[in-house]
């Protein structure tokens, strides 16, 4: 029951392609998270009007920036795009798990604690501080404003 | 009178049903307190236009982060969801119990103790430093605010 | 003349009943003393969408956590209350005793001690200080502040 390599490769091929219906293959940053690095050849390489080189030379610059890093992103992600998005999603979900199950109920009883210190130190330093700022209120009690209107004779 | 292990698991799940009837299980974060780990593909990885990679290789990231996630999380919270609830219960209960009964009858007594030295230290603190404050209350005294209308010979 | 223990626990309990008929058993914190400590299952435990375990496992969360917290607190009640309200009952008593009968009269006595205090120190301080703040109250009389309102003509 050995079936060819070929007939296997398509089958699979197609539970994927079923898998990933909903995937947007076009434009794969929607949410434009990496537009920082979204650099094209005239972003990087560019001849002033002052300064123009042979135009082949232009023409097989503009190849081979493009065309090596076409294919070196390829070759990059053909090997590791799949192994390193495993070790993200092992790393998210861990981090995922902690959050839920441990972080947000610890701040939770971190709250809760806060709350009784905060009112035991609020009352002692109101406590302590605030006839101080009472007594010494009194400095701007000698702050006198008067309204006049000029007076008649002189209008 | 044994019964068949497959009964006494579906009598089981009915039962625990019945008492979870009011629990929302599709939206299970109402007050949104998690949001931050609610983390998507995209909101992970994107291949900007500059740099896209073959399109199985894409579609082959995709099933296996989302994939990863979703069974890496299933099975953590299969084994660790149940305990972690279980001992939050007893630290949450263990704090609202202290919290009910201890804390918040000692700060009552705390809130009486304070009071008395309030009016002691406010006491002393008003008889040596408001005379101060007074007497350097004349230094503003020099200020004379004037409102003054335009005399009407101008206008 | 024994009679059966069910029916004298009856009798105990209307006697209960009767004294505590004003007290509200449904509302137990009236001006939201310990509204802190007023957690639910949805404040300290949420999945996200990109983060659900599977269904059952959720429907166990919340029963473990609702009924651990549930029962937990019920049995610490059941066996402590009554001991620590005795407790604090005895303590509010000496303190507001204390609070009544010395506490309020000796701040009286305090109170008029300062008084005769205030009076000798405030005097020596206003005859030394306040000539010092009166001279350089000078420093002030450059401030000139005019309100103008626009002539009619203008407008």
């Amino acid at each position: 029951s050995k079936k060819p390599r070929r007939e296997r490769a398509q089958r699979e091929r197609s539970v994927v392609e079923n898998l990933t219906v909903g995937l947007n293959v076009i434009d794969r940053d929607d949410k434009h998270i990496n537009e920082t690095v979204n650099i094209n050849f005239e972003d990087v390489i560019a001849e002033p009007d002052a300064a123009q080189g042979i135009e082949a030379i232009w023409r097989g610059v503009f190849l081979i920036f493009t065309g090596v890093r076409f294919w070196a992103y390829r070759l990059l992600a053909l090997f590791l795009a799949i192994p390193i998005a495993f070790v993200w999603a092992i790393v998210f979900t861990l981090i995922t798990f902690v959050y839920i199950w441990v972080a947000t109920p610890f701040l939770k009883v971190f709250d809760i604690l806060l709350n009784i210190i905060r009112r035991v130190w609020t009352g002692l330093v109101m406590t302590v501080c605030e006839p101080f700022a009472l007594a010494f209120a009194s400095v701007f009690s000698g702050i006198r404003i008067k309204h006049q209107s000029k007076p008649d004779s002189e209008v």
